[in-house]
């Protein structure tokens, strides 16, 4: 075989543009792996609260998908970005388990299943893979049924599956994640993300490339899912319609730059390095969804829905101990990018900051971070 | 989710005996994961050798496959015990370049081709994965063509795919593995595999077991392929028709036995720890094989080939690195049972026993270990 089948380099990108080298820790964007003590399926019960959330939706429109289609008897399900772990299953369980009632219910046999969890091939599909006989078992007490689970190594800026051969697709805290930091970031120094603090310019950027990237993303799956499929997918988003740089004081990326700036004054981090590190991420509000899916034209939209955010402080009342599951669980999800760009070291002390950081707004209220939920119907 | 998602113990087998605890390191049945000195990865130069004696095979049964599908659009292929790393894609590559070749000699439309990698769940598809966008690069360079790739996790002895989905099945050195070691093996004490002093009981639980299990595959794979899909299979099997005891005097096992009954000598390894390892594995001859695909009945042989086997002495002069390199790849296949079995103290001291038996075996000619490659057609 080719000896640059070996010595290439990876890719998150679907263009060809020329390479960012500036942003080489977007490579690394990946959940932290393993099952350990800061890995994100150990720190994902924010993940899972959002789904309970979702999962009204994703019921309807599983049951509307099944009985628009005729109650075909072959289903392939798409779970884009799954992370991994347990919480890889749990939208999957909704479906499975949702179609198998409905088909009791209306007296048809149930479809054979197949359910294809992606996410970049960096991510840790191990931990994920070993579930599957649990998973099986579980479906086998409940269900009396069982499914055929794929892993599907990708961009989900990229194809991924074949023609016309999706049913259902669902995403989850996935797409608020950008294909590449955007182009054009000038003037956000000390930012990681946009802030009030930033230009028109910074929020501009950001838009672009979340226009740029979500209309490849609904192009890429309307060539994938059969007429009448369906996608319910849930965003990271904001609330504000008019200053579009408005981000509450609590925002976590906002308390994310504090804690490098911190780190830049006590000498751990250089000033240019944070600079040099900005969030290839991006929150839309409902508007700017509502225009990307418009103008993309393949899905009609069922319901848009926005859900109120809380990071890790629902469940505790003692402020230490929100901060540090609230620090917990923005480092299972940024670890490994931060660790490309900054190194390893720092990553402790750094979350000791966020943690901190957190306790000091405990009693703010004015959040402008929610959860979007869309549900679409493929043309 | 029910907490016995994450309680219940997984398990290779498919049937519904009392579980054999007494074989526990059968469910570390695996190779060895990573890319270090010691994987799988890395000491799969047989492997390899073994895909380029069975490629014109290959090819064949790939080009009929398609002419008498009268060149679908859509290809789905499956690579069963893919194990990890580079030579996971070999086969696959293969496959995929005959189909756009042949596309392109006719003048028809290449198809869309889904490749799914099957291994145990416990196989190490992370490194997998991280070869997928070489994998496409390499095929965009050559063939001006890509594929999805999906890793498949379970037992090729359970259902693994949906009805009639399959177009081609390639499996190389994965199934003269068990699903488990036979029940009833007796007086094979001091060995983990048949010997030329086993006693006969020994030979007819293992030819059950294989005999039974291999019925099970073929049964399952008739399910999951389309009438005209095909399948090749490249076995370690024995060309003794007589003696079925019979092994040659450097047969892997026998020098494994030999290397472990050295460490029981030196107290390293108690006796009853190595008559308590079997291994779960059989090496059928041509007649064997054919009997029960004759007998199980979706499949028409094509052909059946025996070619020579050679474990590391065809690349070395050196008796030393002779003996050094088989160690190595025999390590790769089974170290994780054994680790699982014997523990990891001992396996490096094995394994420089092991060399040291290949090199006091240098001058055998007496082989009875082939390679048997078999191409089937679906009914």
């Amino acid at each position: 075989m080719d000896p640059r089948f070996i010595n290439t380099i990876p890719s998150l990108r679907y263009d060809d543009d020329k390479c960012d080298d500036e942003y080489a820790f977007v490579k690394a964007l990946c959940m932290s792996g393993g099952d350990g003590a800061n890995s994100y399926s150990a720190n994902s019960r924010l993940q899972k609260k959002v789904l309970s959330m979702a999962k009204p939706v994703l019921v309807r429109n599983t049951e509307e998908m099944m009985m628009n289609l005729d109650f075909p008897t072959y289903i392939k399900v798409a779970e884009l970005g799954c992370s991994s772990g347990q919480n890889s299953f749990l939208a999957i369980f909704e479906i499975i388990n949702t179609i198998n009632v409905l088909c009791q219910h209306v007296n048809k046999n149930s479809p054979e299943i197949d359910c294809c969890l992606n996410d970049l091939p960096e991510n840790d599909f191990n931990t994920t893979f070993k579930f599957v006989p649990f998973f099986n078992k579980e479906l086998m007490i409940t269900n009396k049924s069982s499914c055929f689970v794929y892993g599907a190594p990708g961009s989900f800026y990229s194809r991924l599956f074949s023609r016309n051969s999706l049913h259902l697709i669902h995403s989850s805290y996935a797409l608020h994640w950008l294909s590449k930091v955007p182009e054009k970031l000038e003037n956000n120094k000390g930012n990681l993300y946009i802030t009030s603090s930033s230009p028109q310019s910074a929020y501009k950027a950001y838009l672009n490339q979340f226009q740029k990237d979500f209309t490849m993303f609904l192009r890429l799956r309307s060539e994938e899912i059969v007429s009448n499929g369906r996608m319910v997918l849930t965003f990271i988003g904001r609330n504000t319609l008019n200053d579009p740089l408005y981000r509450d004081c609590c925002h976590f990326w906002t308390l994310l730059s504090n804690s490098l700036r911190d780190l830049v004054f006590e000498g751990l981090v250089s000033e240019s390095k944070l600079d040099a590190f900005n969030m290839p991420f991006y929150d839309p509000n409902v508007q700017e969804l509502k225009e990307v899916i418009q103008k993309e034209g393949s899905f009609e939209i069922n319901e848009l829905e926005s859900h109120g955010f809380d990071l890790g402080h629902y469940y505790e009342e003692d402020d230490f101990e929100a901060g540090r599951n609230e620090a917990n669980g923005i480092r299972a999800v940024s670890e490994p990018m931060l660790i490309a760009h900054f190194g390893e070291e720092i990553i402790d002390t750094l979350f000791d900051k966020y943690a901190y950081h957190v306790t000091q707004h405990a009693n703010c209220r004015n959040k402008t971070t929610v959860s979007l939920v869309v549900s679409l119907t493929k043309k």
